[in-house]
């Protein structure tokens, strides 16, 4: 085995030390994070960071970087306390990625990127029009994590809109792979997945059982 | 679209709610973190909720269940302040998944399942021999979610340990699929990845350009 230290990676350049650590922790869910400003200019952006908290109540968090690097998303979250995560195809992807380049507040990240705003009723929030599965969060906490100056931020799910193709399983699973929903590793790399399987619920004991997925 | 309010999945039986809202979420890393007890027996566990937190300095997290749903590795680390996350392929993806059934305290989950220990010199935490990028972090911050009782675990990047195969890229960039590091969805699905892109650096104005690895 290869072995890496601190003393190694801390010599890096900054960006081979960026590419390194971050792709490390393995693929991870790439969404787009739909919010307003105070103005009512939409701000859409690129999140691989989302993390799942909890089912009942339903919390997913994600990690804002120090606001000096990644300002408009968090503003505008406290702003008006929703946001909406939606699901990247490869469809759109490019179109996806060029969201993460830094424009200036006032500019519209829709229309510079080309992608489509989606309202729905009572939400001042756009949602992804291009996006088959994306969901509402109401924001419930911001937690600094000192030691870098990035932030967990907590919402609670208030809404999900899914094309009607995907159909949860009878046990309430979503097959992602089907509808094409990306995932990501690093700072700038996406995938497409295909199932390896599924397991039954592991007891101590017993013998483990692969699982056949029912719709 | 379809519409899910929170109503209808506050009505839901508890496991369908459960595959549900982590599935929505998308693709996330499934990885082993490996501990030891007070007592010096080795825990190993699956935890799909890993997060990068930083680079610089290199941080990353996990989400740990409330403690009456997983007490052992959690008190683990606070025990001795040192872990492993081991990645998973799909040649021992079974024996993972059956560390997620709820042994007690005083047994080896590595006996248990099948998986082998492996120990570097001046490190007490068990690394998964089987696993082919693994790294070792130390707790810097145990971070409670008041909302549902989990906690965001920090650690700080102490080693890294690596197959010789794996060789990152030009610029830092660890090609995962090609050593075949799963990654999960939901409960219990598992899948194996295929690339799609890498993307430049996005800037505003510039047109968006595909990045061709160089080994």
């Amino acid at each position: 085995m290869q072995q890496f230290t601190p003393a190694e990676w801390q010599s890096w350049e900054r960006f081979y030390r960026a590419n390194f650590i971050n792709s490390l922790t393995g693929f991870k869910s790439a969404s787009l994070i739909g919010t307003v400003n105070a103005q009512g200019v939409p701000n859409l952006g690129m999140f691989s960071s989302i993390v799942h908290i909890g089912s009942d109540p339903a919390l997913i968090g994600f990690i804002n970087r120090p606001i000096s690097a990644a300002p408009h998303t968090l503003a505008n979250i406290k702003a008006n306390g929703f946001y909406t995560v939606n699901h990247i195809q490869a469809s759109f992807l490019g179109q996806a990625h060029q969201t993460s380049a830094k424009y200036p507040d006032e500019v519209n990240e829709f229309t510079e990127v080309g992608l489509t705003e989606e309202y729905i009723e009572g939400v001042k929030v756009p949602f992804v029009k291009e996006s088959p599965i994306k969901y509402l969060l109401s924001l419930k906490e911001i937690v600094p994590i000192t030691f870098n100056a990035t932030f967990l931020v907590i919402g609670q799910l208030e809404k999900v809109l899914m094309e009607p193709a995907l159909q949860p399983t009878s046990d309430g699973f979503l097959e992602l792979e089907q509808i094409g929903s990306i995932c990501s590793n690093g700072l700038d790399a996406y995938y497409n997945t295909t199932l390896i399987n599924r397991y039954a619920y592991a007891k101590p004991g017993v013998p483990l059982q692969k699982m056949a997925t029912k719709k």
